[in-house]
Order: structure tokens, then C-alpha cells, then sequence
């Protein structure tokens, strides 16, 4: 019986693995390599190697409701798109409230880990740690959670770049950038439109005399801000909207990429990518259509190769006297201190049952937690995931068979390589909420909805009209939260408090008006829906009834 | 006769008022106390007293099509939205091309201005300079262009705000502010939410640690980046859109409230103006809402009053430990050079007929020229001044009696006064398009649409459902340029031309997906028409037949 778990990584995911731990009664243990919670979150003065690494202005694509762990919403006064700071403060409230910290050793360093000679019979694992002082030890665990994150190591592909080594200035992978300093008037290249190429581009092109962005495949961009200044992600991510997604493919994909070219025409600013709207993870970023209106940051295609200090692109256009190159070009994955074995791949994804289980242990008592990339944040998928890893540690739910597994990680694979833009740099994408909701039904905890409509109808209805929120899967089953009803019904107050900052005054005779407005923005079908139920069922779930 | 005409500053009015001058025959001297043309747009390292100054990063807030000077559009590579940088390129390309740099003394500052003992017979004006050196000089002058600016004397109102002397922290005027160096890490409270006090906020709130942006009245926040990523401003601006706006008002102003309410609930943000739209010139911000949403900028209302490092606010809110606060409170307006008794007041507005001519003089041979807001550039604004101007120096064009003058200018006032949120700060408003049309009319250059329908169709379509750009105002009458005509039918490629860094292939089929998706941005009526017209008449117009 497993009681004693290794978790390796304070970060998001390690995080809600040290709690689902607990939850299930388990033993874990911690291990982090740094002297502080947050992984990524921890903001470095200075990058150090093998770890995650942000820069100064970053803030989360994610609004809060939707990055929340499903039993700790965050304060109704943090921004819905926190900065990192305010990131390390809800990992810090989520640790001391459920007690994390006490299982943590921190400057402890994960260097290997390895099956027990008698790992068939006891699924136990050898795991090596050294401390920052070098001290080595070696423990025995009853299982793993693997939480070591995956923007460790910058994938810096100087042999596709022609003539880099003649180039007269300077250049460094994105995971180096801290903020714009030293950057002032000058010529900047930033190669790649990830959310950090752009989200860098924006930040340096304040400052710099110009910045070119580089695209080899374009990419769609959403905006953190959505319709009537809601967060986007919250006002596109309810379950009714997921199944007309799955019901008219086509008609939303169109829907969702007009939209997007209301905002600006893709084309028009030569960011328009050949894949469709869900192929891939859009741009999240409110100020890059606005730098490029200014000329302050150019779009070119691929680059072909460096000269000197010039740089030539692959339609023939040149720039010269460029200063500085920022490769924001990805990263690699691999985990140095798993066995080989368990580390194959299927395509350009590692195969794991469900991005979590290698399939080919005899016992499945090591899981994969958080090495994924959604339409939304990794701290409700970690957490889905970590809830499925412990009860299958503790053999409450069953894996199935190898051959089973196999098929299935082949299976996904292919869906993934033909939905999405796949490749090496991007192989961990999944639905986001066909993703939950395979792991939820594997929980028991997915939310069934008709079920709810009996007994309480007009949670149900917030619950399929409304946005998706991790709280969801606290409703019922194993880990059920008796908060979680409230959680969902107040979430909207969440999202509306931290614009209370300056409150408007305005007679109630023009109420109706402002409604009509906003009633205006729900323009698609869907969103008419939301606004519907919520405005005719729940006067404070509707999330303006109280600011009007 | 009026022949030498003295020209007050070299800025973007001072430059059109040399070249109007000699386009009438005139002989112009402009005095620049500075060493350099530009005025506002002349970026200085350090702010230097009695002159306007802007910060790094400003980008101008007029596309280059609705800020060009009417024979003179901007080279077509250049942004839409230009950095400060690229509008003094513009202004020295002017500055070449009409050969004005001859015309200009450098390090000359105007002293004073006097009426001569026969002015009654001539009309003519001392004018004291003084050089750089040192060295005084006295001119003889026909007439008189006042050019000089007005955003030079710094409005800072130390007095509204109580407890200010016991603020512990740095505090200064927006009109002191470089760029966001010193403040990394630092609470900052800007206070003013005109262009500069957000434009502002949003840069500092990179890099600071917090930004509050302290609003009286709220504002209108519109972007440049408009409807399918057009400039905003011309996508707004044809002589059918203010038709429409001058017939429905009401709906004219909720249609514009309820589009940009969709983009952010203004309530919600905390920015809802008690005013309506065009009551007051609006915020020009791409970011602003971006930055609002991640809690980088906190909108509150208007400071109560000061306490060591903290701020208390109207609403009893407070926040504490701020370090700096940037007066973003606009600007004082006088001519110290002028004879007082033409600088009286009409309510806030000084008591000039049409904002250019004091009626008191008994010749008219002295013009004030770009002393103006509106919703639009100076350029243009200032451009049409100075040909009046010159013209009525010229005795081409004959004013009205004094006592009309000072009719019409109490008129004046009090619409403004009725339809604009007006205040000693803000006393330069007028309507844009009604104001240029009335100057034009007066000049001769009036664009008759109708006349101009039965001769040039295509042309006239393009003047009525087009952008207004300033080259109209070139087509007929005096000072008729012969590239008008091309320069209106070219110039959405002039908008689309600097787009074209990747250039974005797409087969043939997929045009008509692509302009159903732009014609679903048109949304609005007025829009569709506009389409209707540019996409049924000339290929070649319509902005985006060729980038398809």
C-alpha cells in the first residue's frame, strides 16, 4: 500500500500534489532544489540554470478564476490578471492555508530517481537527493510525483540559423530576459511569437529604437481583456460553449477567428497563421496590435540568415544595424533524473497515459504532474491530475492495462498531431475541458449537470452557461468541498471587485441603458444564452447587476 | 499692402505658416528660440522651461493620413501612428520640400510683440527678439503669425490639494516626465487622466511596483488600433459619419458609448465620464485597459488630500508608502510677448474670432495659429488657420465688422461651453470637421461633394464615405494642388502600405472568407455604406482589395 510520496518540485504543480497527498491521507515529501516555494512564479534577479525562469512585467494570461485551485478561490481583491508577485502571494496563501510548507525540503535537488530491485512487488522507488551544502541522501518512496516543471531548459536552435556566427551583436534565449534595460535605442530582433516573444516585443518596444518580431508560422492573438473589459477566458470558457465547439466545429472556429479579426485583420498586420484558431495556443496580449499600429514593433517572417550586424529574412527583406537578438524559440523537455525507460516518445509527445502515467510500469506509482499546455492555466490541470495520481497510488481507481494505455496515448497522439500545430517545441497540448473532464470522470468528480438541474437548478445553470471554474470538480465525489456551491455562484463578485477601485455613481434610470449596452457586446449566440439565465435567475450572479 | 510676415516658433504650426505664407507671396521670418524645427515634437533629453515637451515613448495619437499636412501626405512606409521620432522626419521632409528652412532664425525668442504709433494706417509691428547670445534686436513687421504653443507653462495646481506640503515623497508635472527610469519597483500615483496622465501610467506601469491613476471626471477611452486593426481615426471620420452625427446626435453618441463600452465596460473600469462622448477629447489608449485588468493600473477618484507618504481620495480610500506622484493636470495658457489688451477672456476661452483673429485690432495683421484642440491633429487644424490668415492679411479675404466678431465668438463660447466639458485647463475645443469646413468656406476650399459628384464620382464618393483627410481641402480654389486628387484615392494604401512587413499568402479562394470577415467589422450602418461604396466603385480604394 502506498503511504509515503515523493513529490518533486514546489512549484504550482507540486504544490497541489503536496495537498492532494494529504487529501488521500498519503505521506509526501517535497523535494525542492531553491529555498522558496512557486517554481516559475519565483522571480530570479538573476536566471539560474535548470530552472524557470519570468521576467519583470509578467503577467498571467490566466484571469483568476480560471488559474484558481478548485477549493481555494482567490481573493475577491487581487487583479484577475495577476502579476507574478500577486501569483507567489496566492501560492504562498494556498501553502500556509492547507499546510504545504511543513512538507517541503527546500535546497534539496532530486538527482536521481530509480526502481526498487523489488519494484514489482512494491512499486517503491530509490530516490537520490543532494542538498545545497552537498550533502547526498537516498530515500525510499512509495511512489513519485513528478512536478519539475518544463520551462527549464531554453531550446537555443543556433544550427537553423545561417551565419549566426557572424553576427556582430548580441543575442540570448528569451529565458535570460529580465526587463528592457539596456535595451534603450536599440535595434531588437526577438525570433519567435510564443506568448514570450510577443509579451517581450511589447515590453522592449518602449524603449528601443525598434523591434522586429519574427514569425515562421504567425499566430492568433486574444486579448486578456474581453468583451465589455471581462476576462476573456472567463466569458469563453463555459461547458454550453464548449458544446456547440464540439457540435459546429467549423462555424466556431469562424466565429472565434472573425472576432479576432474585428479586433484587428490577422492578415493586415501579418500575423495571420495558416493553422486555424484552435490549432494552437493563441498569443494572449492586449498591446501588440497597438505597438504595431505605432511601427514600434515590425512583423517579419522567418529569418534566413544573420550577416554582420544584418539580419535577412526569408522574403529577402534585410534589416541592419540590429543590436540584439532574442531567441524566444522554446524549450526542451526531458527529465534527467527518470529512467530512460520510462521516457520514450509517441510522435513529439513523451508517452504518458493522459500526459501523467508511463504505461510501461508494472505498479503505477510514478506520475507526471503539470507537464501539459492548455487553453488555460496549469494550476486546475496539475491539480486534476495530481487528485487522479494519488487515488491510483492509493489503488482506489484503476489504470488499465499496458496494451490499453498504449493504444490510447497512440490514439490521442494522432488527434493531437491532426488538430494541432505539433512539434518538438510544442507537444504537451490538450482541450482543456475534454482534458478535466476525462480526468474528472476517472476521479468521480465530473459535474453532472442534468442531474444538478433537479436538485439545484440555478447552480446548474452556472454551471453550464457560466464559466467553467475549477470549482466545478468539488461538487461531488472524493474531495467534495461544501465551499465549492458558493465558490461558483459568488465567482462573478471575484472577477468584479478588483475594478471597485473607483465606483461610478449613476442614477438608476439609466441602468436599463447600461444594460442594453452590455447586453449589446453578447452579440454571439451563446454569450445571449449566458446572459440570459443569469440576469432571469440570479440577481448577484449576474456580474453586473451590483455595479449598475 | 502686408508683405513681411513675422512667424512665432517653428513647431508644426509655425512650419505650415511659413509655407502659407510664401505659397501667398509673402515674405516670412519665424523666430525659434530653440536651435531646431519641431516645437512639441523636438524631443529633449532634459525639459527645457517655457517650452513643450513629451516623453520617450510618446507616439503621436492622429494616424499619419488624418495629421499630414494637405499636400504633403506622409511617405507611405511610414507607421500609422508615428513615434515622435518619425513626426519630426515628417516635419523636416515638409520643411525640405517647401524649402522653409531658410525662412527660419534659429535661437531667436520673441520678446514682445507692439502695436506701431501708425498702426491705424499700416497695421504693422514692432517685434523685439533676443538671440541665444544674447543680442537684442527690433523688427518692423506687416503682420503677425503667433505660433508658439500651448503646452509650455505646466498647470501645477499645488494649492486643490491639501496636506500636498507634508507629502514625503518626489513630486512633479507630467510635463517633466522622460520615461520610467528611477521609478522600477516604486507606488506612483499619477493624477489626471488626460492623454498624458494614462499614457504615462500605462508606461510606468511596466516597470513600477504599482501605478494609481487619480481621475476627477472619468473619460472616454477609445484606441488607435480601430475597427479590423484600421487606424480608429479614420475609420471614424468621413463627411457621412458627421452628417449623420449632426441629423441623430443621441444615437449618434450611444452608437459611439455603446461600441466602446463593448471593447471595456467604462463602468466597470471605474472611467465612466458623467459626460458623453464628445464632450470632451478622449483618452487615445491602446493598453490602458490591459494594464487596468492586471491590477499594473488602479483607477481612483479624486485625491482629498495628502498625508506624509500616503493619499487619501474623495471616496475615503487610502494608499500608503507612495513614493512619486506625477501631476498629469494640463497646461496654462498665455503669450507673454502679446500686448495684454488682445488677450482677454470670452468665459474660459480667450476672445479670439474663430481661435485665430483678436477683434479689438483695428487691422487685422495679426493671427494666433494652432492654439486649438480637437478631435484631430494640428496639423492640419493649424495648416488651415494660417491660410485664412495669410489671406486676410493679404486683403483677399475680408473679416467680419468687430462687433460680428465679438457676436460670433460669445456664440461660439457658449455652444462650446454647452457641449463640452470646458474648464480653464481645456478652454481650445472645437468640432473638428465643422470648424475646418468653416475656415475652408471662408478660404474657398470648401470641397463642394455634390458639384463634384457629376464630375468626378468616384473622387466625390471618396470625399463623402471616405476618411476627411486634409488633402479635400486641396481640390478647388485658391491654393489648388493638382495631387490632391491622387493623394485621396491613394491614400488607404498610404494606411496599409506599413503593415506590409509579412506579407501573409492565401490562396485565391479564400478572399471572399476573408472580406466577409472585414465586412462583418463594418457592423455599424455608416460602416457598410463606406463599404458598400469603396468595394462596388474603385478597386483600388478600398483598403483591403489588395492586400487579399
Amino acid at each position: 500500500m502506498v503511504q509515503r510520496v515523493a513529490v518533486i518540485g514546489a512549484g504550482p504543480s507540486g504544490l497541489t500534489s503536496i495537498k492532494c497527498c494529504l487529501d488521500e491521507m498519503l505521506e509526501p515529501t517535497c523535494f525542492e532544489s531553491s529555498n522558496d516555494i512557486g517554481g516559475l512564479w519565483r522571480f530570479k534577479e538573476t536566471p539560474e540554470p535548470g530552472k524557470a525562469n519570468i521576467y519583470q512585467s509578467v503577467v498571467i494570461n490566466s484571469s483568476k478564476e480560471m488559474m484558481s485551485y478548485s477549493d481555494f478561490p482567490p481573493p475577491a481583491e487581487l487583479p484577475n490578471n495577476m502579476h507574478h508577485s500577486e501569483v507567489m502571494l496566492y501560492l504562498r496563501l494556498y501553502a500556509q492555508e492547507f499546510q504545504l510548507m511543513q512538507h517541503i525540503r527546500f535546497q534539496t535537488t532530486v538527482v536521481s530517481v530509480r526502481q526498487r530491485a523489488d519494484f514489482a512487488v512494491t512499486g517503491q522507488w530509490d530516490v537520490d537527493t543532494e542538498s545545497a551544502a552537498g550533502q547526498r541522501e537516498t530515500h525510499i518512496f512509495d511512489a513519485v510525483l513528478v512536478c519539475s516543471g518544463h520551462y527549464t531548459q531554453p531550446h537555443l536552435p543556433l544550427s537553423d540559423f545561417a551565419g549566426i556566427e557572424s553576427f556582430k551583436g548580441r543575442y540570448f534565449h528569451s529565458w535570460e530576459y529580465r526587463n528592457s534595460k539596456g535595451l534603450e535605442g536599440k535595434r531588437v530582433l526577438v525570433i519567435g511569437t510564443g506568448n514570450s516573444g510577443s509579451d517581450i516585443a511589447v515590453d522592449i518596444s518602449r524603449v528601443a529604437e525598434r523591434v522586429y518580431l519574427s514569425t515562421r508560422r504567425g499566430a492568433w492573438v486574444i486579448g486578456r481583456v474581453g468583451p465589455g473589459g471581462l476576462p476573456g477566458d472567463i466569458v469563453w470558457s463555459s461547458r454550453m460553449q464548449s458544446m456547440m465547439r464540439n457540435l459546429f466545429p467549423n462555424w466556431s472556429t469562424r466565429a472565434v477567428e472573425n472576432k479576432l479579426n474585428e479586433a484587428f485583420d490577422h492578415k493586415l498586420y501579418g500575423l495571420k497563421p495558416k493553422h486555424s484558431f484552435w490549432a494552437q495556443i493563441p498569443i494572449v496580449n492586449d498591446d501588440l496590435a497597438g505597438r504595431i499600429i505605432a511601427g514600434r514593433v515590425q512583423v517579419k517572417p522567418n529569418v534566413k540568415e544573420f550577416l554582420g550586424t544584418s539580419v535577412v529574412f526569408a522574403d529577402g527583406s534585410i534589416i541592419n544595424e540590429v543590436d540584439t537578438v532574442i531567441f524566444a524559440t522554446g524549450y526542451n523537455y526531458s527529465f534527467p533524473f527518470l529512467p530512460p525507460k520510462i521516457q520514450t516518445n509517441c510522435g513529439y509527445r513523451l508517452r504518458l497515459y493522459k500526459h501523467i502515467f508511463p504505461p510501461s510500469l508494472t505498479r503505477p506509482t510514478l506520475a507526471v504532474v503539470g507537464f501539459i499546455h492548455g487553453f488555460g492555466a496549469v494550476n486546475p490541470l496539475a491539480e486534476m491530475q495530481a487528485r487522479w495520481a494519488t487515488r491510483v497510488f492509493k489503488e482506489l481507481v484503476e489504470l488499465p492495462s499496458e496494451e490499453i494505455m498504449l493504444k490510447e496515448i497512440e490514439k490521442d497522439s494522432e488527434i493531437m498531431h491532426q488538430s494541432y500545430v505539433c512539434s518538438e517545441r510544442n507537444p504537451l497540448q490538450v482541450d482543456y475541458l475534454p482534458y478535466m473532464d476525462s480526468l474528472a470522470e476517472k476521479v468521480g468528480v465530473k459535474p453532472n449537470v442534468l442531474k444538478l438541474l433537479l436538485r439545484d437548478p440555478k447552480l446548474a445553470l452556472e454551471v453550464f452557461l457560466g464559466p467553467c471554474t475549477p470549482y466545478q470538480y468539488r461538487l461531488s465525489g472524493p474531495g467534495q468541498w461544501t465551499g465549492a456551491r458558493q465558490a461558483i455562484l459568488t465567482q462573478w463578485q471575484r472577477v468584479t471587485q478588483p475594478f471597485r477601485t473607483r465606483v461610478v455613481p449613476e442614477p438608476e434610470s439609466r441602468t436599463a441603458r447600461g444594460l442594453r449596452s452590455l447586453a449589446a457586446l453578447t452579440g454571439a449566440a451563446l454569450l445571449v444564452c449566458l446572459f440570459f439565465y443569469q440576469h432571469g435567475s440570479v440577481s448577484f450572479s449576474w456580474p453586473f447587476s451590483f455595479i449598475h
